[in-house]
């Protein structure tokens, strides 16, 4: 018996940004982003695709198979920040992106370019490797996002005769197939919403269902050796053996027999935030138990996640190598969807704990200050090796990146039957309807960097609601103030509880203490041994040679010294922490190796800044976790 | 102008070693690995494909193209055991296999077991690669080996009619082709001397002299579509925009124009000991600026070398991670055999001291202490991940760190005209000639685990000479006494040289001071920050956590506190140390995160065990550098 989630977001519209922080990201997204990376599409050949495929010319695709799916998810992001940024260049981008999709579409409902062009053969043969459903799957995405920011419809009705497409072959009763990369079950599922399908969200929840399938229909397709003639990823789906390996996939054991999360993380993340969506009670006990294998084992404090280069994803529990992390800004996107999901299945807010880690840590450090550039992995160390480019070959994460920034009020606030859940205090104004009152709700914040938040509360008329306040995990001391209050607040899953009659121009002031700490590791966690991470309220702290003139790995913690909190950062108004040390110096014999002994340390203050923040001005030795003097 | 070397090695059967320690692993070798190892080369086909060849049948090759190399390795390391150790088991395999690799050999001397069954027409065409003149270079150190131990020159023949193929296909005036794995130069040379053919020697020079070559034979090979299509290293040897790269190979300059150590660290080691025993001033400075860059920031403590698993080899200075070390057991045999060939350059005992730091440590930790199963990489840290196996489809390491063992009494003493070097004072009993006199030399030691040293001479008649012995850098006193001494013991080149008239029955005593160390790294050494490494004499320690009872990651060092010696090791008469410090405690809230504050010490005293000794007892936990309290 699948249960409809407990809480849900708000339509898009209905959740404005304010604070400064979303606000000035999603003017970088607007202005600098999202035109950027049109101009990559188009040079990269991942347009005129869709114009060759509208010729039906045969041959002529470059780049990776699933090059197309940066168009959709560039869709995607234009049609959130259309919304709200209006932007006659922008508009221009996404008519015309809209007007190649549509176009290259087929007779019978068929759109993938690769295999139009490359492969017209081998459709569907291939679905290990290939990626063609995750492709529908992001224009799927796309074509809810238009539908639900713009009321844009010309999408949809290629996304839904794609889907069609799709349902026509497989589902119950037909052929057994999902795909190599989860992405069409979250695709599925939004169009279900936007066209008001519900069709749609049954086929996801089928191919959720039959996921681990034994012999798996990947297995199957090993051989077909045609099929195989396209396949580059197929190496990570055998095993030493040569036999198939379902864990790069998920697709080791029924989606409701898991455990532990394994193989690609972007896949696992992509898949559990859809199943969250879909589950009954067996399925989300399975999601809690990935849950807590992820979170309470294989997570970096920045909620990174996705250790290895070897598989783009997960190892053992508390491998966690800081500077060889892998950590995909798609992977920490991935992790903010699950954890929503989560969030809206359960109402606990812990997952909001983590969604918010990634949120202003693992995530947005994957596109830089001016949006101009991006990393693919966000490593917690850095010797200086590391820099941002405006673009990869494999572009996931860029378009994912801006997708995850236009649509951030999904994540910031939910509501349910019986009110609203203000997940994460950043400044915002909301637009909902509760017991049949319409309800503005305004947040007033200059978070994260201050923990002063104010909500105004104006309803048409006096209504009895509970308001939501989640107390971060990481508050030492929240305080709340209430005039008239008519109850005392409760404390319920994580969350602040004021039920009460609200009555227009009624303000809940709260103050989260946001003293910066340290925190330490599991010592589990080998790499983080002896070594304290710097944190203030969600944000968590580096330090970068270009501001200690000095390696941050010579920089030594000692916790009783103080730490002062700047706030006239040239960062874009960021709080900057001045953290006082020792520095160990480099002096030492001509060799690599003398008897102990000569190590000499100095006393010195050294500036951290938010570890989202690294990397913005030019090539830096960086690093997160410092070693305790 | 090539200058002869300084110092030359004495012939195998002139050096007998007779310490308990080298007498173990020549048993060890002798009764179970190389027995052990000829049962794998016929299990895994190997010495079958050599019989297909015999009967000139086509097709059947399997495994790596380049498996037969692993045959002639051992063949080398037999002919060194059966010098020494007769073993009638051991001489039926050797005859066997010597009657299987001559029959082989195609009429005009072509011999490769590879191209002969699958790519009879492709021979020569992908140098690059396909490591056709590295398996010729092992087969003609084989027979020299078979010539020099045992004057046994049924391989002589083979290798000699071989070495005329290459040499009537490649040289001046001829085709330019060089390997793309190193080792037949070293080949040449060996073989050179075995069959009195300086034309070998030559052939070898030129080989060294024209790699680096532009065009690059090897870039031109890339256009050979067909030879291409056996390629199964190309992409290592490619840029990412698919240009070729000489770094892989060393072939990216002349090799007197380089500097610093790159690409794969067997074929550097392989190359650079070749070019050390051919090198003209110009070649020695070349290999002095790469023999400065690796030890002086590319080595780790226990002589291991090539950090990354990407390329198995070289990366940036001082990238050495301890836990994701590749440091390939073959990388360590090599990096003895150019220290060998650098000191009888130059008679600097510095060459010795790191020939040495892999001897006792990087090279030996890949072979178990009975002789059974080996490692192919020396990580310095292991979760319980890393075991010793009985072979690998890639064989390499097996049979050379067999045939380490077996010559060892190379490394251990030098000669030149002037008199005797003792390297390494391990047990011996050498036989050289000085003057026309002949010398007996005899050393009493238990070294490496004490430092009393005894060295006896016993020349035919009285006659004066040099014997030096070096003084090692980890030594901080060295007492010596010498009876009757005609005159006082100079210092040269970090020997300590005792020039005299020798009598029969002279000794001179050494007492090397061998206590127990700290050991920092240079702080640019960015994973040992904070930390230190227990040395003894030559020996680098360890901890594991079968004797710890707890993860050796968890011990943290006080310097100040004592560390005892303890002759009483269950190990084959090792010196374990116990040494007191801290121990962490693994107590931690159920999560990965936690304010700081939380970590408790408690005193313990740990044993610590050579590092060559680890994983000997199961998985195990275990490391070198350890965090300093």
């Amino acid at each position: 018996m699948i249960a409809v989630p407990l809480l849900r977001s708000l339509p898009h519209h209905q959740v404005r940004v304010t604070d400064p922080f979303w606000s000035r990201w999603r003017e970088v997204v607007a202005q600098v982003s999202l035109p950027g990376q049109y101009e990559q599409l188009e040079q990269t050949g991942r347009l005129e695709h869709f114009r060759r495929a509208a010729q039906r010319l045969v041959g002529g695709f470059t780049g990776f198979y699933f090059n197309e799916s940066d168009v959709y998810k560039w869709l995607e992001a234009a049609a959130y920040v259309l919304d709200e940024v209006p932007s006659s260049g922008l508009r221009t981008q996404f008519d015309e992106a809209i007007g190649l999709v549509a176009a290259a579409q087929e007779e019978d409902g068929y759109l993938n370019t690769f295999f139009q062009l490359n492969h017209p053969k081998l459709k569907w043969r291939n679905l290990g490797s290939m990626h063609e459903m995750y492709c529908a799957g992001h224009l799927f995405e796309a074509a809810a996002a238009a539908h639900d920011c713009l009321r844009d419809d010309r999408l949809l009705s290629v996304a839904c005769k794609l889907a069609d497409h799709i349902a026509a072959r497989f589902g119950p009763g037909k052929k057994l197939g999902y795909c190599g990369h989860e992405e069409i079950e979250l695709g599925l599922l939004r169009l279900a919403e936007a066209a008001n399908r519900p069709d749609y969200a049954d086929l996801a929840r089928w191919m959720i269902d039959v996921r681990g399938s034994r012999p798996s229909p990947f297995d199957l397709e090993l051989d077909d050796a045609e099929a195989m003639t396209i396949s580059s990823f197929a190496a990570h789906m055998l095993r030493k053996d040569g036999k198939y390996s379902g864990e790069y996939a998920q697709d080791h054991l029924p989606v409701r027999e898991q455990s532990d999360v394994v193989g690609h993380a972007v896949r696992a993340m992509y898949l559990y935030a859809a199943a969250a969506e879909v589950a009954d009670a067996e399925l989300t006990a399975a999601l809690h138990r990935a849950w807590n294998n992820l979170v309470g084992r294989r997570m970096y404090i920045t909620g990174g996640i996705g250790p290895s280069h070897a598989n783009e994803g997960f190892s053992v529990d508390y491998d966690l190598p800081n500077f060889s992390a892998y950590a995909e800004t798609c992977a920490a996107c991935g992790l903010i969807f699950w954890a929503n999901g989560m969030l809206h299945r359960t109402g606990n807010s812990d997952f909001v704990d983590t969604m918010e880690r990634g949120l202003y840590n693992g995530a947005i450090s994957g596109i830089s200050l001016d949006g101009s550039t991006y990393f693919y992995t966000n490593p917690l160390e850095s010797r200086g090796n590391h820099k941002r480019t405006p673009w990869f070959s494999c572009a996931c994460c860029p378009p994912n990146i801006a997708r995850l920034i236009g649509s951030i009020g999904r994540y910031l606030a939910s509501v349910d039957d019986d009110g609203f859940y203000l997940n994460i205090p950043a400044g915002l104004e909301a637009e909902f309807e509760v017991k049949g009152v319409k309800v503005k709700l305004t947040v007033e914040s200059n978070y994260p960097w201050s923990g002063n938040v104010k909500v105004r509360v104006e309803p048409t008329r006096p209504v009895i609601f509970a308001l939501r306040v989640r107390i971060p995990d990481w508050a030492d001391d929240v305080q709340t103030d209430l005039p008239d209050q008519e109850s005392d607040s409760e404390f319920e899953s994580g969350y602040a509880v004021f039920r009460k009659t609200w009555r227009s121009g009624d303000v809940l002031t709260l103050d989260f203490e946001m003293d910066a700490k340290w925190v330490e590791a599991n010592p589990k966690v080998r790499e983080n041994l002896g070594r304290v991470a710097l944190t203030r309220g969600p944000i968590v702290y580096c330090a970068e040679s270009v501001d200690l003139k000095f390696p941050p790995q010579l920089f030594c913690v000692d916790p009783e010294l103080p730490i002062l909190a700047e706030p006239k950062s040239a960062l874009h108004g960021m709080i900057d922490l001045a953290v006082e040390g020792l520095a160990q110096t480099e002096d030492f014999p001509d060799a690599l190796y003398a008897d102990a002994g000569s190590i000499a340390l100095r006393p010195v203050t050294a500036r951290f800044i938010p570890y989202f923040a690294w990397a913005n001005r030019g090539a830096s030795d960086m690093q997160v976790w410092f070693r305790q003097a």
